[in-house]
């Protein structure tokens, strides 16, 4: 499979600030790791501070990626043109958020972006993204009763 | 005249995806058509995804052209940034929905561009455009009674 | 002191429309005006309508202004990403309206990036930017018993 | 075909009263020129203050007219009775306001005839009934893309 | 015992539209049949789309019958005046719904008419009728421990 | 003067029904005694269970009357549509309530006649008709600093 | 028909407590006169104050009885898992309340249990239950057009 | 007098758990210190964390106790069912909550026992449950002015 | 590790009703997969449709066992009181729900317990509680970096 | 009869500011005026804007005036206080309110003392306190059906 | 000790008048026999109507009392400024409501000052100002487990 | 020009009490202070706790000061009658709170003198009186462009 794994904006800065929330490893090593750890798969990556042209990324992913993990940050709480781009896409979408939102500010409670999405992974930390793409490749190969 | 007709967010895939809610008609094609029927006017057309490029291109009509016909998209209902662009400019513009978005989920029933722009056409499918372009045209020759 | 002033969506038209709310002074005379009054100090300057390229300009003053004096437009009651980007910098920032937000309409009553910032200016019109220079001089200075 | 323009309370006061607001046009004036511009078609219409005469017509209309073009006036916001009796014809049924109702006072913005009705047109003034009319004709001969 | 049958607006179509809610009985059948089940009493029925009249034949039941079984169709969600005028009876009065209110939209979830009432049959079809006779009969019969 | 008192819904059983609210005097009776009160004008009344003819009633006291005393009943809390009509007058409309309709249940707290009327006595029994003809006679001959 | 009468919280102490509520007839009582009235039929009865046992009893009914009477006293307005459990049963569930839960106190309005069950009978003090069953046995025998 | 104590879900671990809100006394060294305090009475108690096990007890007590002295833990906000019991029973019953819920989460801050009880003795600690002994043993005697 | 599976109200039936939803995999069948899957840890298991029972076995697993996951059905919305028994345990609690509670109904979208929980996994199907058991071990061997 | 006209905070600049209002008919003039007009009666003032010395004036009033025309301006919306000093007189009190209080800004149409006053003259400007007097002399000789 | 105890608003009238409610009991009555029960200690009281006057005495026994047991009246419900006062004391403060402000009106239902207090004796009649000296004395000898 | 400055009420404790908060310098050493870097102005100050003395002292100012300095305190969130007050004043009034009152409690959010004021400083401390008097000196020049 190849996977795109797509940042909103504000998560190229992790593991360089805020880190007593987000631990200091950066994206590019986990990215590294993750490569490594899922080496049967293609596991690209794509970041932007800018609404838009996630949803430019987004359109591309229909006819160059197999699915699509999305951690949108805080574009998740107020992107209604976001859900929709996921929404129109033909290939499954996965959410994912570093932090538990849940147990943060009540206006990181709802996620536009999460009800378009097939499955969501919150507040596991960077683990998460790893957790998305085995749950990714095990419903490609219908290995899951959901 | 010369009128833009501005798209917004996700509207660049009318015509290719959610077909059963668009139809299969192009963007491109319908702007042909529009061309050609409103031929004693100059139509032209622009898209993006980007809220900001939709804002730079807003200020442009400005002194580029005599009218706006500007679908939103989902920024209508998030976009107050939007909404203020339109109610800096000299020109008039009018906004239009393609599906009718008061028959859809609550939080696309408020639209923050509309409450600016000077009339709306929800929920005429693609014909939308052209009444929007008749309206501006008669209204231009004082034709209406409004 | 090195200070960037950040701009935010329609504040490039600032002295050119809607002259009975915000005068005809353009923001680029004022800069001049602010970078003679304040000579000791550099005052640099960015807009754009872009909800993203200004949090990129946010991450980017963390390592090359001291603070920042920012005018979000009408990103403050909408961008919770803006906020986020606020909140992870490590040098100060401080939200500047010109026009009085709480005597607006509802939905400008609210400001997510103000919740960030570590002080308001809010309805002094343009002289609200040199207040707030000269608040982040002052206590730059250990001046202010706040 | 046979159209029936039902209008509902106080619109037979239209162009005698508050007309900075409706003009002084008569709706008997109005009617008299749109059977000229539609004259290929039958245009009548019946007015009453009393909501059960206009559900009376209504029913009536199910046996004798192609179509409903239907302005409830200030019963839009208060009659689920008339939402039903329009949701039980046979024939399609379009609803109109003079005054754009979502620019004035709060408990005019929602609509319980309008959620019945096929399709709405709203703040066109006195051409809105021709705009309804148009519409009806278009959609009978198959010719909208809806 | 005398006991009026009041049907409100839309119930005189009975049988004839929305067949798959209310069924092709009609109600001058359903009377017949209730008449002939409950001979030994006099059911009579008026049925009328205006509230002022539904109102008018309250008042003259209150020296005509000796109960009011109301049907006030859409109107119980709206009409204080008529609740006010079954509170002014003398005589008992009976609320029937055909389908059941509290499975269809929110606004029809309020009945001002059932608050009213001395008792409620909600959503039991035509049969309603025939409950509702055959409480107030037992009811007059001191055969109900209520 | 001429004056026209206007009854809504259920006020044709005054003195008849809910005399502990309403008292033994019936509208008759005080509409003689307002006319011995008041002989130098005339004092004339109407009384509907109608919303619809209530409106007809409104519309031809504008060529009729010189004022109106309009006391809606229960249409006062629904009728938008009475409101309407009572707005396009162009002589003035002053509300009565017998009851203090503030003290009763929540649904009577709100009238939207009430706010198209120029005045209102409420809860001051059958006297309110009398102080609401004095009040327009009062205010007819310009002898009120109001 | 074998049909389990099941009876929630403090419905032990029926006609013991609280009479001026629910009288004098204790359910034993009461029981013995609907097994008398429908001699044809098996009438058990079950009652708990505890929410987990009638969730048990629920369960049990599935293959053991035809219908169940379900009067869940105040876990109706309360408790998702009592409602979970009656959706879940493969016969149908009937839900009585004695007294009329709606002229209560604003808590006891809403009822989990009332939108899992087919039918509901309020406010018919104990003659309810035999409503129930005599509803339960219509249905059985499709004599009831519903 | 006998006086039940009545502890509700959760309270069996006073004195074992949660130390810094409720300090290391059990329940057990408590009760022997009430029952030497107020030897001339006799205090029994039960625990149960099963809110219908709970309502057998108050009903039991109903003829084996003078008074209960309730403490219902998390049950006070969520059940109904304990609320009626305590409300049926012949016997004075006062609710005790160790810590001040009124400080807690806001689903803490409502009690539906509460309003049953007749008094309630709140945020005193373990201190609460002498206080209400002594409460009832005074009210007992008419030795409280209240 | 020694780890309880705690099953709430219904979950008794899982498989054998609504298989719609939850497929027709029984709970037993997929204990023994997972014992198997993880047959180096001790997986047991206890279900109670008793709100009462469910806290007594938290209680138990205080001292019996090192984690627990726990799926506490439909009491996850109502039980403040199952939350304070997660809340006083000195061991980790997992939630886990086979369906996702989000996309159901708005009473389905709270938890209290899921905030008494270090994790929560939500409409994995039956595979959720692997996933559970996996994070449990994981982070007893101090494998995540969450 | 002796009446006291106690006015609250503001009203001692009645006829000297907000002219636009209030006129410029100072109080003084107007209790000269009124002293001459019910010249049988004595009637008396006394203006605070102190909540504290409005209360200490008002329970000195029951023992020396017969009755209290209480304009309490904005006191009316904020003080409970003054609202239980009403209540616990043994002598009349009327609420008087220059302006039309509900006709300005929403925190102005609640009124805790008119829930405690026997009637209220909202909106009739300075006439209204004649208005209160001649309804309490009348009310004092039985002269009105109330 | 020296305790100050201080009544708000209509308190100078308790005993005297809504004696149903408050007894007839004079607070100097029981002031006289607190003073009695607790000789060993210094009981003083002041009462005023006014806000700011009870603010003063609050400041003043910071230096004068070592405690203050506080009866706001409705100033608990809509003063700050008191809770504020209460707050910065280095004394602790204890709140006394003879009635049982929870039983009456909503507005009645919270406290500003009770937030402000260290504890809060509700319901208990005059008994409550006894209640709230012994609490103060105890909580002084470390005598309760609080 | 000559300004008043006046504090409501507890702020006669500033730099005495809560000093975490509000720092130990006293109001009457600011005063000094700023007599001294103002010289040119006259600074005169009042305090009081009672709302109607504030009123007074405002009522006072309109034709003894040129402008006024206004902290409410607690009362900016409770009094409309302070904010008639200011509104009534001929001479300009400023707002200063010495905290940021929208990073505390909710109800210190809203300020009724705020929207009465022409201006506010909030949460720039003991500084914000200093710069209200810069911007009232400002103002009066015509030196600012607002």
């Amino acid at each position: 499979m190849r996977i795109l794994i797509l940042n909103g904006p504000n998560l190229n800065w992790i593991g360089k600030r805020e880190i007593s929330i987000y631990g200091t490893l950066s994206f590019d090593e986990l990215l590294k790791s993750l490569q490594k750890r899922f080496s049967e798969h293609q596991i690209v990556s794509f970041q932007s501070n800018c609404e838009g042209m996630l949803i430019d990324r987004l359109q591309q992913a229909d006819s160059e990626e197999d699915a699509v993990i999305f951690n949108p940050g805080a574009y998740a709480h107020t992107s209604i043109a976001l859900a929709d781009a996921v929404r129109s896409l033909s290939i499954p979408t996965v959410e994912v958020h570093i932090s538990d939102i849940y147990k943060r500010e009540p206006f990181r409670h709802h996620s536009f972006t999460a009800e378009a999405c097939i499955k969501n992974f919150v507040g596991f930390g960077m683990e998460g993204y790893a957790m998305a793409i085995d749950f990714l490749v095990k419903k490609n190969q219908s290995d899951l009763n959901l």
